[in-house]
């Protein structure tokens, strides 16, 4: 069986195209990595590259992609709405196919060990692969953004880093870490009432007391309200069950969902599982798939 | 791109291990050939083998397959629950990739052409494949059974086969069509009172004044009221659609959907359309399911 980890780091820089090209370049060129996706947000001033491959690729290419952004973008100059530590602010490893959660964390750390020392950027370990437990949250790590960080690294012990110095360059800190794969959710509502959609959110997230596997906000997007969400692990807590609980509590304030829309990628089975959840197909199995049998996924 | 036919040929013996597998063997025999699977059914005395392959291929192993079988059955000795009129009961090709509906109608003209002139079995051209249209219909084609038909082939125009002889052996005749991949689908509901099925199945069914593309019955299985299924073209008359049409008609008689169940194979894209219409995905494209990217359809 072919062993396949993701790997989606985020960059502090949306507007410079020719950087984000060299940074995906530096991804591509790795034999056996495959660059699935690349999106830019000016506003942001972040782009997410999404890439595949074996482990040992993966590894490889996401450490020339933050040797690369750090020698490319300096964070003194950087500005943005979305909070953010470094030059290759975030990278996180999914496992896919043939492999565990447990690879994906002992790549993370051994990319971060040979961040730190090799790059000498300090890096935090988060989500999965967190040895802190406070740091299995990214936004603990990123509390006080670069800036805050800068002040604080060397002599606040809660900011020591996990591999490197605790000192901050130009390139700022990365948090390398592992994760379930991610959806980005968005529900819209036929209501401009933007308030509607924020009490939805802090009804059905986890930091408000929600779903376990679920952050959202409530925004006002083209002039329509929209629970805007993160699904952290479908496996654990599925789309549809959030979507249920959104139409419930849309129907306690007489608003009701429009639509729905998925940002980037999804893994097939948070959709087929859906399918099976709505048309309450018992005992189904994916093997029934005439696609699966046709084309069986590579040995 | 690879182009790809699926063929369900349904056979008139569901009891006889080896003769079974002699018919499946004739198929698999065929370069270029791959069966996906073999179901026989003991009471109905039938058994449906789905094969795919190239054009060619497929034609060849259908043929061989109904040669086989009206060497190793004889109808004059077949007993079962399900209506047929021949060894080779029914050949139906359905189009799965690169390939037209027109293709497939082709190949069931060239096939029937070839069984009635090589084999000397009598061959009615069916569904989408059918000459006289009365003759979509198989239950028209397969009135009086084989039984029936070996008494008034002869004399009667109306069953005049589209080739081969006016004269019916021991092998029967066979029904060769064309026709979009078909969904087995069944409803189970949480009563014993088979009439409510009975009468939903009516409310839903084409026959009766319901949905275009499904045919349905009521049964009694297990002791649980069944809404028993064949959904003949998924794009038209979608799944989604056949369950809320369903709750309805069952909560009208204060009844509900306690488990549904597809029986074989099901194309991907029926339980994908129903996640996005569950969801109410607007513009979703099957380009963001991230295994579509990792495994490109093949060329």
């Amino acid at each position: 069986m072919e062993r396949i980890i993701e790997c989606v780091p985020n960059f502090s820089e949306g507007r410079r195209k020719e950087v984000i090209e060299r940074i995906a370049q530096a991804i591509a060129e790795v034999k056996g990595v495959q660059v699935l996706d690349i999106e830019s947000d000016p506003d942001h001033n972040r782009s997410v590259i999404t890439f595949v491959g074996s482990p040992e690729a993966v590894e490889e290419a996401a450490f020339r992609s933050i040797k690369t952004a750090s020698q490319l973008i300096d964070m003194d100059k950087h500005r943005g709405e979305h909070p953010r530590i470094g030059a290759a602010d975030v990278v996180p490893f999914v496992p896919i196919r043939g492999v565990t959660m447990e690879d994906c964390i002992a790549l993370a750390h051994q990319l971060g060990e040979r961040v730190g020392r090799e790059l000498g950027i300090p890096v935090y370990l988060y989500g999965e692969a967190a040895i802190k437990p406070e740091r299995r949250d990214l936004a603990y790590i990123r509390r006080g953004e670069y800036e805050g960080l800068k002040e604080t690294i060397a002599t606040d012990p809660d900011r020591t880093p996990d591999f490197g110095p605790a000192k901050l360059g130009k390139a700022g800190a990365t948090a390398i870490g592992a994760r379930p794969p991610l959806i980005a959710f968005n529900v819209y509502l036929n209501t401009d009432d933007v308030e509607v959609a924020k009490k939805i959110a802090r009804a059905i997230r986890h930091s408000s007391g929600g779903l376990r596997y679920v952050k959202a906000l409530g925004l006002l997007v083209k002039g329509r309200a929209q629970v805007s969400m993160n699904l952290t692990d479908y496996r654990k807590t599925p789309i549809y069950r959030v979507m249920e609980m959104i139409r419930r509590e849309a129907s306690r304030y007489g608003v009701a969902v429009t639509s729905s829309e998925i940002i980037g990628l999804v893994p097939e089975e948070a959709l087929l599982d859906a399918a099976i959840y709505y048309l309450q197909l018992d005992g189904f199995s994916y093997d029934q798939i005439l696609e699966r049998r046709l084309f069986p996924p590579l040995p």
